[in-house]
């Protein structure tokens, strides 16, 4: 790692009524490191084989998570990754919205991959907006974007995409608003996060915290992401940019595979604290599994009413599955 | 209903050529009302089953329609609306876009629902955008959203859904423009308003009346609304807010499952009267049914030429067709 | 042809390395008689028959191409187009985001089309903005669109447009930034521009150039269209309008049947020179051949090392292909 600040923030933990979550997520950011403009950041990655046939993206050894870690620069800095390949597979790490060379594309097309056992430095650089002609501007590289593996299985990574190798990348323009919490979410085939429920993330959050989502799509199946009770401005930052700012609200949007977005919402705001769901809305895939809770618990973090019952609902649910043979039914995480 | 100005628009009438048309909408807005903000509207609404195995939400007893009414407030104001259950299945409302707690969410999780004969009341409230940091706010309730069955057949109300248990939702901001006439159009699996070519909805309006469109998306299969010599700006309006707006201008949009837009145009502008298409852009969903006519009359509301047999070309059109049990292929109406 | 300034762009050309890559476009602009506004353009277009059982629209008897000349107007110009049938086939040409008149509709709905052997004229208009009401306007024409048959097969033209019938249209606005090339690329069904990798079209332009990218979706399957290493706003232009354009940067967007879009970018820019690829971030639909090679030279137009490499391992590249009856596997242009 580099002198910048880093945090690890996990995502999850175990609540308060003892419910037991997976802790898939976690995540780097140097948001303290802001006021230098165009430090160049270095992390370490290990790509690992995890139970039940996965693969995932981790900050340490043996701590590999689907989704990987949520990375997150600021627009300037450079992200330099050293990708350390434990596995016996090709596998390497392509990032979507910032600027690399053909030897960082992370495909087979410029032999930018990790053979198995190999670690190998990826370099992504971001920038700021500049100007075009007039008052245009070419964007810079400000994003909710993603990574994924681009080399196992075939020359596009269908395989490590379909086992797991995929996460979050954030890139700030300076002055955006941080949040508290964090989310990933992938829609993947018949999968969130590569499970299904009642097995999917529970994401918890307290009224009124700050909540960022950052949504992803991977497979070969189309999907649309929605959200109880809370709604978002479709455009960079999910916020009205001004009161004049055109974009419509929604809280439904199309999630499909190597697109993705993101936006914050204030947890529970004018509708109180709950297990809301956050489920594909395209029928036969909520009925199948593609369903999940974001927990909003009361301000000072104690269960509100109601939400146990519903969570225990969730759990017992009873769904006309497509199974997915890379989905554990068994337990409630990890 | 409460004190505030009710108009029920009958969005259809037989033309005066003596088409046959279904009378399947009708609309709840209280714009007259718009001067007081946070006002309290309610309405009853009485979930029905309908022949041919559908289902309706109708605003009096043996009125319910597919889709149902056209709900319509502004920003600020709270819906109040006493569902009526009287079918024999479990069914609910769950609203798009709007602030509700737990218990009016609609949905299983919640224990939300109506059982079979029963009557429930579920609160929706609205609000205005609100500050966030800097010029940043956070969105308010304003936008074309729809409502929906959460609880028959599934937990997400897959079974209420395919019968037709869904309806428009618009929360106005004010200060925007009112439309002349208005069209819910429900793209559903191969079915527009679960109906098909040729008994799909002939929407009607009179040369340079302001129509305003309120698309839906539901079911299993992706879609793209076209219509024909009309388009719209891809924004919360469907104008340009500004002659800076950068929104793109349209005249084909995604509309998948939980998805909504909604845009005004002025009919025929530019280009005419005439029998107009409407119809999803996907070649075998247009060919299997999916189309329907935007009919544009003279301003006098005669018919232009030419417009009467292009819909007995329509009604002739034979089809390569997916069938739909749910679908009624005897006549044109009901 | 009128008297306006007529330019024929070859978008392809023979490489400095020798490689082989199709004449696939052309295109028709009138960007020169910019300086008179609301100018009647007149072009003829001749549809034919193709090897492989295509179809094609071309400027001139023998030049038809898959996909056929990309149009070009400014908003307020007039565009009279001729079109030769020379097939014997029922055919048609329909624009999206042009005003005609039903006459000039292009659907068998209103008998707009030409039976085999007949010429037939189809007058596209388009215009600017107007005021609606407050700060608010009616959309202009301005946009990236794309015209296609709808006459072919059935009543939509799935014939037609399953076997090439379809091109890109460019409405501009005054003011706006014109490019050094331009690219139109089709997704549709399994292929790009009814070819399949490695047969798909090679994009090519000198590090630096302003390229513009007029992207369009057929057929029946929905797709996603993501570029390595360049990214755009999400927007009418592609680029950030003003310094508080909330609109979001993306390098993936849905690109589903009917729907267009278009974008600039400065080839290389901040990544440097390269065989970039292009492709449909659906997985199994990249792995099925749909992609492609934007090869960014030097800025002398030279080769830029380890490119040729690329491009000869795409070439070799082996596919898990869903195989089209009307690709042709054969040799890599025409």
């Amino acid at each position: 790692m580099d002198d910048a600040v880093l945090s690890r923030r996990s995502l999850f933990a175990a609540g308060a009524v003892g419910l037991a979550v997976p802790a898939i997520g976690a995540a780097v950011s140097w948001n303290a490191g802001a006021a230098h403009a165009g430090a160049t950041r270095k992390v370490t990655i290990y790509a690992e084989a995890l139970p039940g046939g996965l693969f995932g993206y981790g900050l340490a050894p043996g701590q590999a998570t689907v989704p990987g870690p949520l990375l997150e620069i600021y627009e300037g800095d450079t992200l330099e990754i050293t990708l350390v390949n434990t596995t016996n597979q090709r596998l390497s790490i392509h990032a979507h919205g910032v600027d690399y060379s053909t030897s960082s594309d992370g495909s087979p097309l410029h032999a930018s991959y990790n053979n198995p056992g190999e670690t190998r430095t990826y370099v992504w650089r971001s920038r700021e907006m500049f100007a075009a002609a007039g008052r245009r501007f070419m964007p810079g590289s400000a994003g909710y974007w993603h990574y994924h593996d681009h080399a196992m299985g075939t020359d596009h990574g269908t395989g490590g995409v379909a086992k797991g190798l995929y996460g979050g990348l954030i890139v700030r323009r300076r002055g955006d608003i941080l949040p508290d919490r964090q989310f990933t979410v992938v829609f993947h085939d018949m999968t969130i996060n590569n499970r299904m429920a009642p097995n999917t993330p529970i994401f918890e959050a307290n009224l009124g915290e700050r909540v960022e989502w950052v949504a992803i799509g991977h497979g070969n199946l189309f999907h649309t992401f929605h959200l109880h009770a809370h709604r978002w401005a479709d455009n960079r930052t999910g916020m009205l940019e001004s009161i004049s700012d055109p974009s419509p609200t929604i809280d439904n949007k199309d999630l499909n595979p190597g697109s993705s977005f993101g936006f914050q919402v204030l947890a529970g705001e004018g509708v109180g604290p709950g297990a809301w769901m956050y489920h594909c809305h395209v029928q036969n895939h909520s009925d199948g599994g593609m369903s999940g809770i974001f927990l909003v618990r009361n301000a000072d973090g104690s269960m509100p009413p109601g939400a146990e019952e519903a969570i225990h609902r969730f759990q017992g649910h009873t769904h006309t599955t497509t199974s997915q043979s890379h989905d554990d039914h068994g337990g409630h995480g990890a």
